[in-house]
Formats: C-alpha cells, structure tokens, sequence
C-alpha cells in the first residue's frame, strides 16, 4: 500500500477550498489508506489542517468562473495545472479537482494528453441506481456539440468504464433520446442510431447494445452506459442534481420534527445523492483524472480519491487505450 | 357558466383509459364545475359510469406507441381526431387528451390550425417551484431539431403563456444551456443568444430577459420562463420525473411503518407532482390543446380539464395572435 504513487488532489478547487478538500484527503489517507498529494497554497492548506500529508506548493487559483482554456494557459502555477503535472511527472497516479470543471478538463488534456484514437475525451458520470449498480451517462459536458461517430466511440469509453469501475461483465449500452422506437430523437440521434445498430457490440467492446432510452431510464437501471452529447448531458445532470437537491432539502424540513424520520431516510439520502458515489472521470485522457462537484463535502471528497486509486489500480487507461488500438486494427 | 362550451376530452387516451378519464371529467363537472363531452367509444366510457357527461362517439384508438402523423391521417374515427374536430366545429372550447402525444399533436395542428406567423408550435410544461409560481419549460418535445428563430418565438409564447396562465405580469424570461457566462452552449444556443440579447423585450412581449439558466435553475424560481430545443425539453422533463418519482416512491416506502410521516409528507408530494398543475399546451394551435401525462390520475385530468377551461377564458389564443401579429407589423 505504501509503495502507491500518491493521488494529486487540487487543494484549492471547490466552493469552499481549501477546507473541505483538505478534510476530505485526511479522510482518504487516514481511514481508507489512500496517499494523497495535496497541490496549493502552503499556508492556506496549513491553516486547514492536513497533518502529515505532503504538500506541492502552486501559487495560483483559477476561480470556478474563469474561463478554463485561458486560465489553464496563463496560470502555469495554478494548483490544478501543478496537479496535473505531478501525474505527468510520474509524482502522482491520479489527479482530482473540485474546481472549474474546464479548467480541470484542460489542464489534464493539456498536461496528460489524450489516448491515441480518441476523437474527443468525455466526461462520464455514474447516477445512481437504487439497489443496483450506477447507470453511467456521457458525456456530460466535455463537448457541447458532437459528431455521431464520437458518441459511437463514447459508447465504447464507457463500457469499459462499466467494467472497471462496477465489475459489470457486459455493459448494456443503450443512446439517450425522446422515444423508444428506433427512428426516434434529432438528427445527431438518428444519424448516431444507424452506426450503433451496425452491431459488433460484442466483439468491439464487450458491451450489449439495447438501442434508445428516455429520461425516465436515466435511474431505473434500463442500461448501464447511456451516451448523449456533452449538452444534453450535462443539463440532464445538472436538471436532476438541483431538482433531487430541493425535493430532499424540502423533505428532510417537513419531517425535521418527526422523531426517528430523519434516520430512517439518512440510508437512501446516501444512495440517492450524487456525492456518495465520488466524481465524474474524464474518459480519454492518458492517465487517471476525476472532476468532483464544486459543493463536494468531505466525504464526497475521501470516495472521489478512493475512486482514483481504485481507477489506477484496475488499470483503466490501459484497458481504454488497448480497445481503442483493437479497434483501430479491425477497422 | 352552464353557457360555456364544454372541454372536450379524448376519453380513449392514456395508459388505463377510458377509466381515469371518465373518473377525472367527472371530477371536473361535479367538483370544478367545469363542462365536459367525453369523446370514444360509447360502450367502454358507460362502462365507466359517466354520470350525465355526453359522449361524442368515436369508433377508434390511436394507441400509446403508435405511429403519431400516420396514425391520425388514418383513423379519421378515432377519439383525439374527434375531440379535436368537436373543437374546430363550434362544439366545443379546447381539447384535452392524455393519449400519445404525438397524435395528440398532430391532430391539433392538422384539425385546429396553427396561428398565422408562427414558426412551429411548442409544448409548453410548467415545473413546480415549491412556494412559488412554476417555471415554464418549452419547447418540451414538438421539435426534435430547431432553429435559432424558432426558439426566439418560443419565448415570446412562453411569456404570453405565463402571463394568461399564472397572472406573471412581467415574465423573467431565459434560455437553457451549460454555462452561466454569455456564449456558453452547443452552436444552436450561441446562435440563439445572439438574437435573444438584441433587446426589446418589453416591447416584443412584455418580458424581461435574464440570460443563460442552468439544469439546477428550473426548479428554482430563477425564471418565469425557459427555452430549449424540443430534444433537451423532453429528455428534461422525462428525466425529473423520473428521477422524482423514483427518489418520492422510495421515501414512502422507507416511511411507510412511521405514523404521522405520510400526512406530512402529502402538501409536499402534492407540491412537487407534475401531475398537480395538469397538463402540458401546446402553444401556437389556433385553438386551446392540453396534453396530458399518459399516467395521469383522476385528480390530473380533473385540474388540465379546469385548466383547459381557464385558458379559454384568459383568451390566451387571442393574446398570441396580438403578440405575433404585433411583432410582424414592427419587423
């Protein structure tokens, strides 16, 4: 365990940086036993107090509203920027950041770089699935306007995502859409339908394609890969975070005075809520990089990192990298 | 009031039709005091014990997975072909179905009309913001690709829509995408964008424009009003309930053994049901069309019946027509 690279986490990227990413780190490495390389503001992250684990001064911030392309470019002593680095350096396994989800998208791009055969990385995200395992949606907002073959190979990226992360032998893959029928949905849908159904699934990736989903499949466990474009996606997620948020804030209000009720619930809180289950992973990179929400507490913070050594430790990369060459050499 | 046009209702649409429907006119006569002519097949509405409601007889059903536009060109006998015609001939004020909507649609369009200078009529959904009036998501599923104008036009509709239907005197009016900041977006919202910030709201329809909304804004009270294209409006819509049908059904469940918890909880569910504000329109039909959830209950047929009814008596129709006809005279 010791001899693990340790995972680089951006210290200073979340809405409340450095505290609760600092505390987050301390419950990584101290109660699940994962390294962690903390990159930052030395005294700001002394004055929240990580204890013994290892600091990588970077003298800058990128706000969570600067604009990430830019920001990444011009401030080579930011946090995430120095966080990346350290993965490419061979100083770190992972790298993972609650902050400017762009920045942190461009920083691993620009500093990691991107698997050979890749048209565009995606960023993918596990909602959960009461009882089951999490259904993964991609992308959720690396790539705003998409060509049809880049959510074929989106389809691919997380079926091998399925396997790594869920243990889930032969991923369902299906493509989000607005009916079930096969036809259905906008011209990017219809075009990307009629290269999915060519078939090879099985041969291609290992996954079952089960054709077109709705919204409503996204948390009933229909498929466990979902692909979309990066805008969809991304408003898909952020449309059931906020709504899930104010449904449970009301809930969890109302029975505030009820005896019990509040520990009763605190169970499926936990499976519903999009912390629990740690960060989004941004399939397509050379190496190991997870994006964690902004608002992430502790917790959410010590299973992100858990999840990025889990993610090094299975060896995603390489599996993402050998079916992509497979591929290539079949096409 | 006995001097109003009934609402005429498909009585053959929805997953257990005739039986809700029947049981939800009935609601609306009886309770809401609202005029109603059950339009099917005779038989399996008596079945139903339709009190004193007519019935208009209709000899076909356009079932739920039916091919919408062909399905209604076809069955020139069937229910929601019908009702629609009862509409267009005088005998009744608007048409409610909770059948397929895509029939329900077209047979909207092809039976009633589109208003003169609208570009495509949209379905226009109010989602529930708890303690406030609901914002008004459209377009909802009537085109799956748009252009830049068409979405324009959607927010002048939606703004009318939101002034007759929930008395919002000066609608705060935005546009779905994936960034806060001004050109964030796929290449139809950028587009939009440009067309939306050249002004003259006010005049235009007497809304104010607020800029870029994200998922978590719908229902948050942010704006009165939101645009999207008919493929996010759907996988939008379809993916909060499902997800809060999924997240509520769980609760209760968990709650089920606790006393007192259920009676708490029911103003919440109450607040927070789709179900509870009716139906879904569809804007730009020369005449009132609502469109309800194939699931609807008793109780949400009874209230989109009364708002059915209480569209017709804003003059809704009228106000588009003024709102268009205005803005064509001044382009």
């Amino acid at each position: 365990m010791s001899e693990r690279l340790p995972v680089a986490v951006d210290a200073m990227g979340g809405d409340d940086a450095p505290t609760s990413v600092v505390a987050g780190a301390r419950i990584a490495v101290e109660e699940m036993g994962v390294p962690v390389l903390l990159v930052g503001q030395p005294d700001a992250i002394a004055a929240c107090d990580p204890g013994d684990i290892p600091i990588l001064p970077a003298s800058e911030v990128i706000g969570m509203d600067a604009e990430p392309a830019a920001s990444v470019r011009r401030m080579k002593d930011s946090s995430i920027v120095r966080a990346a680095e350290a993965v490419r350096d061979g100083k770190a396994s992972a790298v993972l950041s609650a902050g400017n989800t762009g920045a942190a998208m461009a920083a691993s791009l620009l500093r990691l770089g991107r698997i050979r055969g890749v048209n565009r990385p995606a960023i993918a995200v596990p909602f959960p699935v009461l009882g089951s395992t999490p259904s993964t949606l991609l992308d959720c907002g690396a790539n705003a306007d998409c060509q049809p073959e880049w959510l074929v190979q989106f389809a691919q990226l997380g079926t091998v995502y399925a396997r790594s992360r869920f243990g889930i032998d032969k991923p369902r893959v299906g493509i989000m859409t607005i009916g079930e029928e096969a036809g259905k949905g906008n011209s990017l849908v219809k075009e990307t339908c009629t290269l999915l159904e060519a078939g090879g699934w099985d041969d291609v990736c290992g996954a079952t394609y089960v054709g077109n989903l709705e919204g409503r499949d996204l948390m009933a466990g229909t498929a466990d890969v979902i692909v979309c474009d990066g805008f969809t996606g991304n408003i898909i997620l952020k449309s059931l975070e906020g709504g899930m948020a104010i449904a449970l804030d009301a809930i969890k209000e109302k029975l505030e005075a009820m005896p019990g009720a509040n520990e009763s619930l605190a169970e499926l809180y936990h499976e519903l809520d999009p912390n629990t289950r740690g960060s989004a992973m941004l399939l397509g990179s050379k190496q190991v990089s997870m994006i964690s929400h902004g608002s992430s507490t502790p917790f959410a913070i010590a299973n992100a990192i858990r999840t990025a050594g889990e993610m090094v430790d299975t060896g995603i990369v390489g599996e993402l990298r050998a079916m992509i060459e497979r591929n290539a050499a079949t096409a």
